[in-house]
């Protein structure tokens, strides 16, 4: 479910009212009349929970998920694990952004209604931390001992921040829980909307992003960094990650221990690094994929599938680094026969 | 002409006046005593506006403007309308760039100097809007009802903002118009100046940014993105757009509706993109070129000419996605066969 | 030595003292008792400082040191200069580490720990200069005549901005000298730490980064923006410079007079730009690479050795431009013939 502290939850719903409200109808041999008390992904989703089968990379959570109820498109219906009631949609994606729109309707931007003057009279802030003039604190963020809040920072409601972390100027955290010893460089973001939405013609249907961004001990992140909140899953820093300027991490990603992340890199959304992963300067990491331990991946490199660990890859697609070279020599000594040629 | 709610407009000058400030001179048949009372582009300049033609891409709409006076290069003065007055120059743009600091000379930056306080009196804050801790609001900005604007966000003087619409933390917006509904994410830079200078050895000189961001209803902007106003025609973003994190939007970029742009892409100044353009993460697309309805671009291609509607394009230069990839596969086969041989 | 206007130095301790610390060896020879008073880099190092060789590019560098003394691996004593104190350590940039830790010990970032209230009463505010709401300005931070600091920006401790500057709203400026007529746009980072740290599996050491930002006259710094501090050298941006917005800039650059820097552009540490240089968007360039006056570099490309002056190269590893093309050329032809012969 998703967090009580972060998102308030409406409901509950029948099955038969979900399916109305998103578009899709009841399977034969599911049951309409079900209570429906929340939604959740498809590895964390109970028995009062619905969840959504929209890419097929997920199949085997779903023939293995708990979920009371699930949105599915029928030809997927078959791998169903037994008990599970179904909603059939031919687009379960935009099917569940209106479930879950239903039981999560759009609350304010960075949980900040609740502010009572710069720093909320329910904050609560440790023993020895410093807060800089013009930080906003919202109701209920919990700062531990010995942190620094930079000037003009903004904290949202609830956060957590743990023991002898700082936060730089002009940061804003929301929908987050951060570790110890935690260093945030100034204009970092953390926690927003992830980028979810159903894209059809007719108008884009935003899926809300009822996850959280955890952030381990040890990590440093550099400055205007952008961190989005995860969308059912949390997104997951590891312990002593090291991530520089400008880096875009998306929803759901996780990211292991001791990870590189050089400035400019984007690694889209549910990506799984391994520990020690480094990811140089400007590459990209698409969606939906796994990087195992240890994997380097160059700098401007574009990674389309997953990495082995230990992996070495570079090159747009990425590939084993020698073989990006050797093609790159290759290239070369061909452009430089067809001059010769030409000559 | 440029918004006189965001400029403040000095003249008149006569074209003689105008042609000594800029280095230029009045071409023979041309009167230098007309009365000029402003810049504008060459597509919306009236009888009483000076324009500057720089780039032979806009030859065309030289040849149809309706500016009363312009500034050109002597060789593309066959072109001219008939009834428009000519001043001459070798460094068109620059002349244009002394030109426009006349009437428009350097204000300081945000338009924040009426701000009396954090909530200027003159600023209206619609019925049912919030104000966080710290946000600031500029003399004469309007607010529409049911808006939120975030913690120590910055909305500059006379920016009106439509109703149900949300400004993130720590974000600032400068000459602009937002519709309705529009979600911007904190840390997102909409209305500073464009990156616009005439680049010489001898020092550059600024190029006056007299135009505006607009946004239509029901877009969303992600965290920490940046959007510079136009320089003289505006930078339009299209309904229902959504735009990622840490995307760059160049001074006179127009984007039609619905549009969906993917974190780290940069689109240069003056580009106009279709509807429903789809352009992936960390791409590039050039300056000055057009993007046709439903294009879709792949992760990191660098666009560098004008892209047919329905095109599916990748990798750098820009070409097919069909040809993108048989160039990929031809060049790892050229290379295995040069690495068996080798061996 | 480290800007005592920024950084608070502790010791000093001897050259024995500093070994049992860092976990290196006094070098037989080499006298443990000598006092070191500071630590610096091996250009600017004197004979009270301790300085360190963990990249044999800088080999001449430390054969020409007047450091009197250097933690180096013992394999690179040879090259040591007559009368240098050494310390040997198989992982020198990890004993430096611990070592400039002890000097200077981590503190609150951006220096704001005596900030008393959003201005400092021992800020310096010149003549004609306007400070917009939220603004916060450290202790002992000289802003000079006719500047405009924006809404909610924030100047740290003891930074100097030269007359008529302006820093937009948002922005962070820590550690820094900002010279005359300099525009800083809104939610730009100046003179956070470098991404500065030993990467070993035992978890990262991270090296403190003791110098500053130094902004020369008549530069512009885009939206978003980050530039950050020396690790021990400044990073430097040079009279002139006109940096994009979302560029990233790492420690210790050296940019000279007039570059112009595209948007979305990585600069990695320690690299050195020449006079004129233009970077296109979204181009990277490698760390400790030298780029010579005049050079021009195209979009995207990724550039990771020494360019030569006048050089204008493209390309991801970059070449000279008209290889680039070529090559590009090439590859299409092949793909076409072997697209010939399949059908």
């Amino acid at each position: 479910m998703a967090d009580p502290r972060f998102f308030l939850r409406h409901g509950p719903f029948t099955l038969l009212q979900i399916a109305r409200l998103s578009g899709a109808c009841v399977a034969e041999g599911s049951d309409g009349s079900i209570v429906i008390e929340d939604v959740a992904p498809l590895e964390s989703a109970g028995s009062k929970s619905l969840s959504f089968l929209a890419n097929a990379r997920y199949l085997d959570a779903f023939a293995t998920s708990k979920a009371g109820a699930c949105i599915v498109s029928p030809n997927h219906a078959g791998r169903a694990p037994p008990g599970m009631h179904l909603l059939f949609s031919e687009t379960p994606y935009r099917a569940y952004a209106h479930a879950a729109s239903a039981f999560y309707p759009p609350a304010l931007p960075d949980g900040l209604l609740s502010v009572d003057g710069f720093i909320s009279s329910s904050a609560r802030i440790g023993k020895g931390s410093s807060v800089a003039p013009g930080a906003v604190i919202a109701a209920g963020a919990s700062i531990g001992p010995r942190c620094a809040i930079g000037a003009n920072a903004v904290i949202g409601a609830n956060v957590e921040i743990g023991e002898n972390s700082s936060v730089g100027a002009l940061a804003s955290l929301s929908h987050c829980i951060i570790g110890k010893r935690v260093t945030i460089f100034p204009g970092v973001r953390i926690g927003q909307d992830g980028f979810g939405f159903d894209p059809n013609p007719a108008g884009f249907v935003k899926v809300p992003q009822l996850g959280r961004v955890i952030i381990h001990d040890d990590v440093e992140i550099g400055a205007n960094t952008t961190i989005d909140r995860g969308a059912g899953p949390d997104t997951v820093i590891g312990e002593g990650c090291r991530i520089d300027n400008l880096v875009q991490i998306g929803h759901n990603v996780q990211m292991g221990r001791g990870c590189v992340i050089v400035a400019q890199v984007g690694i889209s959304g549910s990506t799984r690094l391994g520990d020690f992963v480094m990811v140089g300067g400007q590459a990209a990491v698409l969606g939906h994929i796994g990087v195992g331990h240890g994997a380097q991946i160059a700098g401007q490199s574009g990674v389309i599938k997953d990495v082995a660990a230990g992996a070495r890859i570079g090159g747009t697609p990425a590939m084993p680094i020698r073989q990006w070279h050797r093609q790159t020599a290759t290239l070369a000594r061909l452009a430089r026969k067809r001059r010769a040629a030409d000559e």
